[in-house]
């Protein structure tokens, strides 16, 4: 269970818009920091969470590696709603953990801003049958602290405060591959389209991923979703869930 | 083992330009079709095929359905080369397969002349880390048979002659997702492009998808590899293959 | 619960001097001994207790066994207080146990007065992560009852009364392994240091044990730690505890 | 299997001097680095490796994850030789690993030059009842390429030529906890000891980790130690090893 | 709540002549017998009971069964009283129950007058490492009811007045199986020992049943000690009893 | 497996006699000395072994600690064959472990010479409703080392060459606690008795302790029989036993 007054900030944001809100944070458990996305609803409540599976590149040394014990996908009365954050994008293996878990709006937040992206964003809609609604960060260089309390990548070259630092991209595409929304490149802004549900049947009818173009004869996912920690406390587990196996 | 004059003058026209010819055809055997790949090396040998693991949609009233026994990686002096054809392109665990044998030119002949199948080309080689080579066929109504021998989806609605039946779209792609040659939609044409496999290196450095990139612990694909056949003769087998076991 | 006069004695003196009392004693239950540590805090209260695991050699005709439902892990305005005792402090298993309680200050009182002893409580700070107090006894052989009362190892070459018996070595380390204060070979004495708890968190950075620096994929201990008894009375756990399953 | 010509000159070097040669080197597999430790015998055999389980911070940016399927312990004359690298020394789950597969001659490869490294090897050689033989690199500036191949940490402060880079302390430690060679940290230089295998025995009397000293009825690691690969080729499986069963 | 004229008289007499009075009967309950044991004290107060907990072959026509919510320990001044009664004492489960409730003077009345009763009684005091006071009635034919009132098992050999029926025994042992009084087979007598309950801890330092030699984590006994009753009456049971739990 | 030329030995004894084997030894494993019981059989073949659970006070220091995985009971066709060892015969929860695995020989090896032994062997054989040989050695002090290699308790009084160190008292006691041969105390022998199995049924008739005279309602023992090791390496476990499952 996720808590503090951010996550309260937020899911009141939700409520008092009554809206569905699917946000990256930066989460901190213990001494370890996650990139894991947050789950609101209208109501202002908080869902839950995923958790970025795997850091990219130079992020491995800050942040900790999530499991697949959270790649929640929420029943709503927009669709089934599910996330998957940056990098993690490009790994078909849990793409397809997700698609078997039904997903319909398939919610991406991510920092790339690059063209491969949108590519990602297109490919991912028609293979996964699903909307994507990626959401990128729009920043310059003054939204981060100054010098030397954050350090761009080379010190001797420090950016303008007007640089752009990322150029954002948010889109949205339907299960067909077309653009509905965006790419916006423009500076913040709120992006957003009506999303018509019998789309994804019609895109199934073609190519269904995990139903009838799938192969499980010869090909099956093994996705071991349980929590994994270092150290079981058997009480602990006990309280925590009757049915719960220790691994 | 695949025989016969078209295979025969496939193999010719590989050794007398001294090319590697990855080619998308159609294969008969017994009573049955299928959409299948060959391959060729630059001394004129047929080197093996890939049969298309599911057809698409319609074609599922006329092909057969391949299995993973035809997956070939042929590590050659341009680097491994392997295909997959047409939509199974789309299959993530399909793809996956194919990244874990270390393909690093994946070829993907097809008939799909979409904007998003630009996308899917872009986004395989950077999940791949591997250059994509895209062959599709550009080719008019009169390149097909006429009615009644061959009809279009509506007889009524008979094509002209000249007008394109598939647009084409030959691209090719590095592994960090920039097109170097391609797309062609102007007509029949030769497309080419320098392949620097220290580009893969590159790419690999940020997302390795079956590496760094990959959580075996939490995430894996089982793919059964046999030869899926209804009957199997005990003899025919021991002759064949004395180390290959029964499934 | 554990109760008597000494307890009381010992609670009176933490609630006087206002602090945390971390304290190795000898507890009878029944007919058998106990090395068991006692927490106090600085109102004086008894908070609870730690059984030695694992006897050593020796102590096993006299002492019994703890088991795991006694590794209290305190959350004070001090940081996390926890405890093991003697030469447990070498089990890597129960140490990995309360790492994963969060211990930030890590007790370790003993009657080890080796310079083996003083490289493990090094290693064990950097290892966890924690502050690591270890405090061992000075005592000469007066401090015992005289024999026949009191036996040393060699009833024929009976100590002489000034002669040290356990020469001390109290420490203090920081989660970085720099020796704070101590060790202390000069007699009884009173050892501190002021400790830092911003230490933890840069030192779990570079390695978090049951953090980003474990492999609980492959690696994972189970923690059994309910209360062993030979016998259970169901009336008697009913009224203890409501939710605690028999085994 | 490892193979290569920088593994041929090693196995040569053993054969030549007649020595088990255990050597910590870098790996590369596919696209992916390994820290990785080599061992060799006196007929000048490869024997095997085991590979580094988790880099530290800043390398697994580079290095990739090992899996506990690489950790030997080679029964030889001289005694079960087997080893960890680096600071994966430091995760207690994984030692006790190693301890249970019986090792006598814990061989500890690294590059901390610290004094908290020799804390931590003279506690492993007591708790796991071993010889610890451990080898850190000797090296200046001058042993690296020039900038700009390779840059320390700050390039505007590129350290002298002669300056020491890495300051070696290779020590051998008793089970007992009795430095027997080194610590050197005077240069490059061989240090030796006479192993007495009748040490280990007699300090496993008073502390076995995984024998007498052990609680496996409240305190249980599980070791998955099947390798790890996100794809699995089921003919490849049954080739390699007709008992190993998929995950 | 057991009472009666007998229970008083039982009473007046332990009040009497100041003793802990412990004595064998045969309770009638609605239309059920019971073999069982009261308990009074020197103030003549009638302490509580423990039924037999199960009936001895042809008993079982005409006793009930008891259940284990009657097997009471009283703290006392001359230790802690505990009893079972007849062949029950052979049920090492029953007598475990007994001694993890720290039975110190273990009362077994029974009408068992073989050398094999004798030989138990000596094997529970060292078992239970506690004082065993056996009382066993010496009766002859003639105090019973003469035949037809009275049927010994054969009707055509009835026993002459003065043979013995049952030859007592009655018996007084320690902890460490020393007979400290009896066995007694002459006739109706009074046998008597001063208990020294320091004969319990040194007994106990060798083998303590329920302490340092029993092994809680592979061997752990259930005892359901609640009251056995067919029909439960939920308003009954919240009078007597707030706490306690329906089965 | 437990293997050795003792072993081997033992075995060509049964062997060559054509009896079933019932020996108490001391048993090596690692650096852990265990105190065990080996079984053979007529045909000279090892049966298998049962390890002390619990080392008796002193010999904790030396003896490892049994598990309940190896108490096993062996159909044969003089009756069931079963044992424990020295003071573990007097843990009632151990012995009625063995009873539930339907014992009907129970051999108890010992080192135990006194009276009060021999009262545990006469209850164990009512309380069980078994045969019990238990065979005791007898040993002068002559038949050990001469000091210094192996010193009595006092090294100042070291017993005379011919004195007993233990005096025997092999003993064969009938299911109805009727001695049928021994004790013998007279120094080594060899003593028999012809077996009775209707015995047992007639003894059982009376008292059946985990048949028709247990309390299953109220009084339940679990035994956890699995074999408990601090690390469980998942391949071996696999190899081992398909069966088997972890912790």
């Amino acid at each position: 269970m996720l808590a503090g007054p951010e996550v309260d900030r937020l899911a009141a944001m939700a409520g008092k818009h009554k809206i569905f809100l699917v946000m990256g944070v930066i989460e901190k458990e213990a001494y370890t920091l996650y990139c894991t996305v947050l789950f609101f609803d209208p109501q202002g409540q908080y869902l839950g969470k995923h958790r970025k599976l795997m850091p990219t590149t130079m992020e491995r040394v800050i942040w900790g590696f999530g499991d697949v014990s959270t790649i929640p996908v929420y029943e709503t009365p927009l669709g089934k709603i599910g996330s998957l954050i940056c990098w993690e994008n490009r790994m078909p293996l849990l793409r397809t953990a997700l698609y078997a878990k039904g997903v319909e709006i398939y919610c991406a937040p991510t920092a790339d801003d690059s063209d491969v992206w949108q590519a990602s964003m297109k490919h991912i809609a028609v293979e996964g049958g699903c909307f994507v609604l990626s959401a990128n960060q729009f920043c310059r260089r003054k939204d981060y602290p100054p010098p030397p309390d954050y350090v761009f990548a080379d010190v001797d070259n420090e950016p303008l405060p007007e640089s752009v630092a990322c150029a954002g991209g948010s889109v949205i595409i339907s299960p067909s591959g077309v653009v509905l929304a965006g790419p916006n490149f423009d500076g913040e802004a709120l992006i957003s389209a009506e999303l018509d549900l019998g789309e994804i049947v019609r895109a199934k009818f073609g190519f269904d991923v995990v139903g009838h173009y799938s192969r499980p004869d010869v090909l099956s996912l093994i996705v071991r979703d349980h929590s994994l920690k270092p150290v079981f406390f058997t009480s602990a587990e006990k309280k925590a869930n009757n049915e719960q196996k220790l691994p």
